[in-house]
């Protein structure tokens, strides 16, 4: 039985920015090389000259640091956009894609494919850290246009728009052997998901 | 600078389906237990009872094989299906799908995900016997729409229907954690699809 005091539940402390994105970069050029399975955290503290100590203390584990630095990475997001309109909401996400990156994204998802099934704590880091906030974000943008009267409230594509999205993202590399890019999203959105939603 | 004369190309020979068939569930089960790197000819006809001169014969070698292994087993194929109408084709199309059998999928697909881009020809063994004759199939199912004036020759979300399609059966295992049925994708397919084609 303990007697110290409850450590403060802060784990986002004191790197800048900057210093976040390096070891980011790192842990991503890591996982490209070696996989999930093989990275240690020994290997990303000497990539990034920091201690062990630093990295349990900013990410608590491999999975929260894995799925951080993929979220870092990630085009494609909805946080902090509000344009006035869905149209304009779902353009301001999708122009953030870069062909090139999404490239190397989908060479990293490929490689976390297997790790994700089997390990069901980076399943639960990656659901917490990158599904689920967007899935939040989504709601938002589409409660907003609910709001505005831009949309019905019993709209049925409402609940399948993050569904119509993923399908734009991964399908171009299935069908076409492409990465999709900002022109190619953007037509979608128009050519799909707007008139799905009638707005 | 041999003198015999050129093999006829006919492969597919002698089988009974049922035959056909088993050997294609041996298949799947041994990518299932041991991956697409580690499956060889030998345990196929192991496992069947076959000789590998009869599996060369048929299938040419191994990527051909697990391709056509796979398109047995796939779920929801346009192939045969004309109804009439766009929405009776796409239900048909889906009511296929069975949820206990969809979930068997993914696992092999996941762990097919990493041959399929570092091995060529079992990419391409896919891409013949899989993406094209599908991709084939729903073209001509929008070309009958088209004439019978069900669908305008123009209309934009023409080149999305597979994208739409891809993203019901891929985006529901990464957002909700459960594989698509039958009811999810007729569903999707009266929120989604029909709505975005305007039918």
């Amino acid at each position: 039985m303990s007697t110290e005091s409850p450590k403060p539940a802060v784990r986002r402390t004191r790197l800048t920015p900057e210093r976040e994105a390096e070891l980011y970069e790192a842990v991503l050029a890591i996982l490209r090389e070696v996989g999930y399975d093989a990275l240690t955290m020994d290997a990303v503290a000497a990539r990034t000259h920091s201690s062990k100590a630093t990295l349990y203390r900013q990410w608590r584990g491999k999975p929260e640091l894995v799925a951080n630095a993929l979220r870092h990475n990630k085009p494609g997001s909805l946080e902090g956009v509000d344009t006035g309109t869905v149209r304009g909401d779902l353009h301001a996400m999708v122009c953030q894609a870069d062909a090139e990156q999404m490239e190397k994204d989908t060479a990293l998802l490929r490689g976390l494919g297997h790790a994700v099934h089997t390990n069901p704590e980076l399943h639960r880091a990656l659901r917490e850290v990158l599904v689920e906030p967007e899935m939040g974000w989504l709601d938002e943008m589409l409660r907003r246009a609910v709001r505005r009267g831009e949309l019905a409230a019993d709209n049925p594509a409402i609940p399948f728009v993050a569904h119509m999205m993923i399908g734009g993202f991964l399908a171009r590399p299935l069908i076409e052997d492409r990465a999709p890019d900002a022109e190619f999203l953007t037509h979608y959105v128009d050519a799909v998901i707007i008139p799905a939603l009638g707005v």
